[in-house]
Formats: C-alpha cells, structure tokens, sequence
C-alpha cells in the first residue's frame, strides 16, 4: 500500500476499540433484527458461483428429490430479520461480467475489466477488502471447490492484471497474510509446477503456516498456526465424482467440512471476514451438466448451513448469500402434457453418476453410436437412443452445426441432447447478464435490501466494520451499437455480422 | 356461491366498517411505511406475464438504450418500505405452471392442474377471490394486454375445468359484475363469433356497461358506469406491431393508458382490487422474440409508473408486482473477448421493427434463402448471412432437426439464429421451473417478504381486507420417477425416452 494511499484509509473509534478487544456480547437472534444500527464482529460471504436462477430453483427440486428437504437458502429468506435484494454484478466493461471483475467489485468497490483483479485500466491498484480488514485487524479466510488462487478468492485479496496469474496470486495471499485458505490449485505452490520454481508450500511453511493436503490433515490441524488447506493439484473434483471415486471421498473434505473447520479457527477471533465460494457450480452450468451443478448446489447448501448454524449461535455474525453471475440459465422447461413430464423428467438426474468434463475426453475420441450410448449410460444412468447418439457424435466431431454459434461445442450439444432426458434447457455455456439474487442475515443485513450494485457490498462492509475508504473508479465502457435516434430512424443498414 | 360455502365467508368488524364507508384518511408514504398493521383500502396487483430474470434483466437494458432510463420495478425496490421476495409458483400437478393454474394460486390460495381455472380435481369450485371482494364491497378490475379473458385475468374471477373456455368465462365476468374489464378478446362476446350465438355485448350493454372498442372511447367513456372495453378481436397487438402501423397505434390504448383510466373508475371508491397484466410478455418469450419481448417489458414498466404515481397518490395502496413464471428464460450470453460484445450485440434489438409472430405466416410460405434475409432485415433490422438463412429454411421445412426435440419449431430455430446477432439465448419455447421475484409496497407490503408459496398471495389479500375464508386443497400430484434411494443403488435402466 503506497503511503498516499494509505492517508485514506481511517479507521472509525469503533473500528479501532474493537481491534483492541471488543467485548464479545452474545445477544439473541431476536436483538439482532431489533438492532438496525448494530455492527457485525464477523462477515461471511457466501457465493455459489454462476448461479442463475434457473440454478437455484432445480437446486431445490434436487434437494427435494435427494434428500427430501429443500435448499436452506430459501429457510434463510424466511428468518425473522432476512433481506433479499437483486444484485446487478456488470463489469467495467460488459453488461456481462466474469468472476474476476464480479469479485472485484465485491473487494474494491470499483468495476474492473472482465479478467483483471483489482485493477483499473490505466493500470492503477485498488486497494482490496482484505488489506482494509487486515489493517483494521480482522482475520481473513478464503474457502472454495476450485482452486484457492481462482478469481472470486482472489477477488478479494490480489491485485493483478489478468485472473489467470494463479502464481502471482498464490504470492501475494502470503505477502498479505491471509489466515485461512482451502480449496484446490496445490500446483500454484509447488516448485516443480511453477514456472519461477520457488517452493511457495516451503515459504508458506516458513511464515508459520500449517500446510496440508488431506481432509484428515484438515481435521486435526492445530489452531495456533494459519492454514493452507490445497486438497488437489486443480480444482477440487465435482461432488458428483468425488461420490463415484471412494479415494476423493476420503482425501478431499466437502466444502462444508471446510467451512467448519474455518469458522474454527476464524471463530475464535473478535473479528473476521471469510468468503465461502461454491466455485464449481459455475464450471457445471457451463458444461450445460445439470446433474453436476444441482450436486454442487447441495455441496454449497450444506456449507450454508454451517454458517447458518454459526451466525445462529454467535447473532453478531452478518451472512450474505448471493452469486456473482448466471451461466448458461437453465431452466427445467414445461414438457409433456399439462407440462406434467416436467419432474419425472428432471428427476433423471437422480442417476448421474459422473460429471460431462469426466467423460468430455472419451466422448470426443469414439467413433461409434454404440459407444457414445454406453458412456452417456454410464455418466447419465439414461438410455439415449441411437438415432440421437448418432447426432451428438455428428455435433462433436463438427459435421453439424447449431444454428446459434455460441452452442457449437461438445458441452453445449451434450446439454441439447440430455435436455431430452432430463427437461433442461440452456442458453448457451457462458455467463449472463441477469441480475442476482441475495439474501442477507444478521446485523447491518438491513444494508442489502432492495436492488443493489455489486459495488454497494464493498461499501457496505467497509461501513459496517468502521472503516472509512474509496477506491478510485473508471467510467463505464461504452459498448453500445447504434443509438436509440439512430436505430430507431435510420435506414442505414450494414451487414455487421455477416 | 352455495349456501354451505356462503357460512365460511366472515369479514371482520373492520371490512364490514370499511364497506360502510372508510375514510379516506391521506398520509404519507412515510406513515405507510412506518406502520406495519395498517390496512391497505387499495389493491395493485401487476402481472409481467411469464417474465424470467432473464427477461428482467433485458427489459432494464433496454430501457436504458431506449430511453436512457432503467425499469421503475427497480426504483420501486428501492423506496423505503418495498419489500422482495422469491415465489414459488408451482401448480397441482407440476413444478412447472402455466398461467391458468398460477392465476388460480393467487385467485383462490389453492393449487390447481395446468390449464384449470379455480377447480379442483375433482370438480370441486374454488371460491374465487374477486367473488370474495365483491361480498366485502370492493370494487374489481382487470386490466390486461390479451385476451381480457384469458386466464391471468380470468384466474381472479371465474371457475372453468379448461381456460380455453373464453366464452364460459366472458359470462362468468358479467354474472359477477367485474366493474371494470379492459382488453383485447371481443371475438368472445360477439354474438356471430360465439358458438352460443348470444350476443354478450349487448347483454353488458343492458346489465349497465359501458361498451367500447376504440381507445378515444375509453378516454371519454362516464365514469357513472361499469366498463367493458376490448380493442382487438383477440389479444392486443404486440407493442414492436402497433409502432410499425400507425392505425393500431391510435385505436389500440397501450397498457398504461389502460391502467390509468381504470384507476380514475376505480380509484373514486373506498376499496377497490385491480389486476393489471402485460400478457404479451410471455407471448413474445414462448416465440424467442426479444425485441417483442422488451417492448412488452417497458410498456408494462409504464404502467407500473402509473401504479407507483397512484400509490404515491394515495398511500393506502398496496402495490404487489410480480411475474405467475419464467418462460423460455431468455439470458444474454457473453460473447467476444472479455464478453465485450454482448451489450453491443443486444442492442441491435433497437433495430427490430416487428414481432416475430407478424413473420411466421410468411417464413413458413417462402422458398428461398433470399427471400428469408429479406424478411429478416425488414423485421429485425439485422442481415443475415446466406449460409444460416439457409440453415433456417432447412428447419422451418423440417429438413434439419435439433439435438434437442422441444427445440424443433419456427421460433425456437428463429430464436437460435437471431442469438448470433442480438446475443440473446433461450432454454426452450415454454415456461420454467423458475423461482419468480416479486417486490410490494404499501401497506400489508411485509406480509410478502423472503420466500413465498404463490398460494399466500391469497390469504395475504384476505388477511388485509379482513376476509376470513379458506378453500379446499388437494395434495400435490406424484410426478416423480425414481425415489432416491432406488436411483442412488439401483442397477436397471429402461429406456424410458427411446
């Protein structure tokens, strides 16, 4: 942080008594609601990644099918005291952002170009929540499915050029002491994997970190020391193969697991913020994998009601709940008479056993209908029928082309033809431009009500843990085609897409 | 109403006072708002037929490239007071609805199957909500963009095994005495379009209404009498159709316009409850149609403002908008580097100069790649290529068949095409599971917060004019396939969808 920077950074009397031990008043959840004025000791930050609507909605019905019990999202919008809002999360520059701006947005307040963290186009550093937090002495954690450097942690700790610098990234969660981080993306930090060969598991180490690789390790890990939890090489495998490989289950704890374990150690202080990302539902929308991405939800729903358990007993605790974009909008489509086949459709999905991405190689190196037919049985427990397996092995090895260009991928095709099956319909494999759903509980809750900019988060926290500070902003980048006078008047056309 | 059913009808102390005369207390929307058990004498309840977030989103960008100026159902979510919440719109039969059963939801606080109008399986008539205001001695409206008899309108009011019932149901408007009636439809009230032959015009004529068919008639129709107004022999034409033909846009009042004659009928009484619906919205949605779809958006956005003034007007009104489900839950897709097209893209939408519908007949009649593009630039604005006009041609004649089946149709192919140049995606051609948002404000606005069932939208609305009644319910319909359990462990598969 330069030093001119750092004039802008004031902390208010709260903020530093409370850095100096803050009384740990335990007061019902019931005060809390009555207490609009009341400040958080402790911000979890919960993102289930590339949550459409759609999403959230089959991620109930699944929750309903599988174990008979709806998302806890939906019981969290019904407790007394619960706002919800709508989020717009665009970009810097796009009406649809990607998780680096959209975490950005959260951890500057500022709007970012899509794929840079923390940084304005003119090059210039946002200072990020994290560092604000850190100075205002609240501990910091990170937890996620993907790997632990990926764009929403990161939003909220590193300034970088571009998201996919996952080395540059891993360096600087040291250099910014970040207390608590598990997820994936081990090889960021092993020597032999980066290309400036430092040993950062080694630096880590020597900082005082725990570093560990299993859930086990997790587990029994001791709280005297800050945590580097990297559980695989990547991101951490889908729940849905995690369940079909009895070894993932036992190496890679659940997002939930470290949920637990992080408000464990986070808990103990007066003070801290964690983010809790469910990353992979965002990979799963899109691979147009429904089975993948209700799998995830759950995982994510199950993480919630670890802190719905923790803000319940420690009431001084705000959660926020949200997303940081739609991808790829599902939507279980109104199929069959009376749309009656809707369900009993959808319910198929019940007999997925492996993910699209485990099988994307083997789909794209067969040859027959045959075989195209017996992966999809073993992936998707449903029988497709030749004639249709001929068409997707057609699509995948580009002898056919949709109409829309965008769906001219083996995943988008793969999502056509199971949506036959399990009456899922997509928009296309990439994020939207849909405004998200938030839902927030505790004190300073009252804060994200209504219709929110994404900006309006990093605001939020910075005045609820009494931190005064502005990161500088860019204006909006225009990317609109002709003007209304123009489009609407005009007689001019040009053949823009040809 | 039988007589049995007549004895659970019991308004409290305070309605039967209010029917006698109320008074018209004026305070400010700050008083409304602080006071949380006041009662609403007025009731809005606004109707974006089968709007997806998606839709949403896409009405408020337009909005802003139309007019420079986002959609009022967001500056409502941020007034003091409003209050949001997700529903669940879910009918008897299906996680998915259609607009009969939704309606009904809300018009009787019981689930019933697709397609039925307040009735349960077995026969049985649900009481209908308007019945129950009209006994309580408030004045009823409904305002609407289609067919004035179609079932969100119809929802409120009648008892119908199958909405497609028109004429039964244009019947059941006059014998209930629905005092204000604006819409399209006529072709239902026509003694030479009816089946009965009777002439429904003239027996509104001789039961005290006010008959017109122009919207100049409507602007100086007495206030003295019931109204019915339909300006189209079927639904109103689409928004985009009536601006590209300068008759229609003169005979045919728009939706807002509609709205605020209603409320000068309305708004002289005590009590009143208006439905108003921008039906089209979904009409557009089911043909892939976006730039239709946005039209409706903002034309239904102005009568919204309309409602907000009123509300503003007179604090004693309860403003409920809402969607009854998601359909073809359109999402704009981020294309180009750093998703930097997309805006780009969606805004050749200014472009488009009729509906999809005003194009089919003739689509589906030509022959030549050549003759598409000229359709398509004369209707969208956008030239298309040769080569995908051709694909197009290939589909509408059914020589080229989607992955996915639902997807075989005109629109849906339309839609898939026209997403390379206005960046729009769509799931399918029919409604969603979709989770739908729904924001209130006035008073009783707090009885619609977090997450709701579509059938408390009912017993809110009793509870608020002091109507104690309950219909009858019939349990969900089993739609699943496999249990859980048999799916997780079980090992047969049968070729369910060959």
């Amino acid at each position: 942080m330069s030093g001119n920077r750092r004039t802008f950074l004031k902390q208010s009397g709260l903020a530093v008594a409370s850095a100096l031990g803050f009384p740990s008043v335990v007061c019902s959840a019931k005060d809390a609601v009555q207490e609009p004025d009341a400040l958080p000791r402790h911000i979890i930050h919960l993102v289930a990644d590339g949550m459409s609507m759609g999403t959230l909605t089959l991620g109930d019905a699944f929750a309903r099918l599988y174990r008979q019990r709806g998302l806890r999202f939906f019981d969290l919008q019904q407790m007394p005291g619960a706002v919800t809002a709508l989020v717009n999360m665009r970009s810097l520059n796009s009406v649809v952002t990607d998780s680096a701006a959209a975490s950005s947005s959260w951890g500057s307040g500022s709007r970012v170009v899509n794929g840079v963290l923390n940084q304005l186009p003119d090059g210039v550093d946002l200072y990020p929540l994290y560092q604000l937090f850190k100075e205002a002495s609240w501990k910091r954690g990170l937890v996620t499915t993907t790997e632990i450097t990926h764009a929403t942690p990161a939003g909220f700790v590193a300034n970088c050029s571009s998201r996919g610098s996952a080395e540059e990234i891993a360096r600087q969660y040291l250099d910014r002491h970040v207390q608590v981080l598990l997820g994936g993306g081990r090889k960021f930090f092993e020597a032999d994997k980066r290309k400036d060969k430092s040993d950062l598991l080694k630096e880590f180490r020597d900082a005082g970190y725990a570093v560990f690789h299993q859930a086990s390790e997790m587990e029994s890990a001791s709280l005297d020391r800050p945590w580097l939890g990297v559980f695989a090489s990547g991101h951490l495998p889908y729940t849905l193969d995690q369940y079909a490989d009895p070894k993932l289950l036992t190496s890679v704890p659940t997002l939930a697991a470290m949920t637990k374990r992080a408000l464990e150690w986070l808990g103990r202080s007066d003070h801290f913020i964690l983010q809790v990302e469910g990353g992979r539902v965002d990979h799963a929308a899109h691979n147009c994998d429904i089975a993948a991405a209700v799998r995830e939800m759950l995982a994510f729903d199950e993480a919630l009601e670890v802190c719905i358990e923790f803000q319940r007993r420690v009431p001084e605790t705000l959660l926020v709940v949200t997303t940081d974009h739609g991808t790829s909008n599902p939507g279980l489509v109104g199929l069959g008479k009376s749309y009656a086949d809707s369900l009993k459709l959808f319910s198929q999905v019940l007999r997925a056993r492996r993910s699209f991405e485990s099988i994307a190689d083997n789909l794209k190196s067969v040859n027959s209908a045959a075989d195209v037919r017996k992966i999809l049985l073993e992936a998707t427990g449903c029988e497709v029928p030749e004639t249709k397996a001929v068409l997707l092995l057609e699509s995948v090895n580009g002898k056919r082309k949709p109409l829309f260009d965008h769906m001219n991928s083996a995943a988008a095709q793969l999502g056509q033809l199971m949506a036959n099956y399990v009456g899922v319909g997509w928009t296309g494999t990439s994020h939207t431009a849909d405004y998200v759903p938030l839902v927030a509980i505790g004190p300073g809750a009252v804060r994200f009500r209504g219709f929110l900019q994404n900006t309006d988060v990093f605001q939020n926290y910075l005045a609820l843990a009494g931190i005064e500070y502005r990161n500088p902003t860019a204006p909006l980048m225009s990317e609109c085609g002709p003007s209304a006078e123009e489009a609407e008047f005009g007689d001019k056309h040009t053949e823009m897409f040809a």
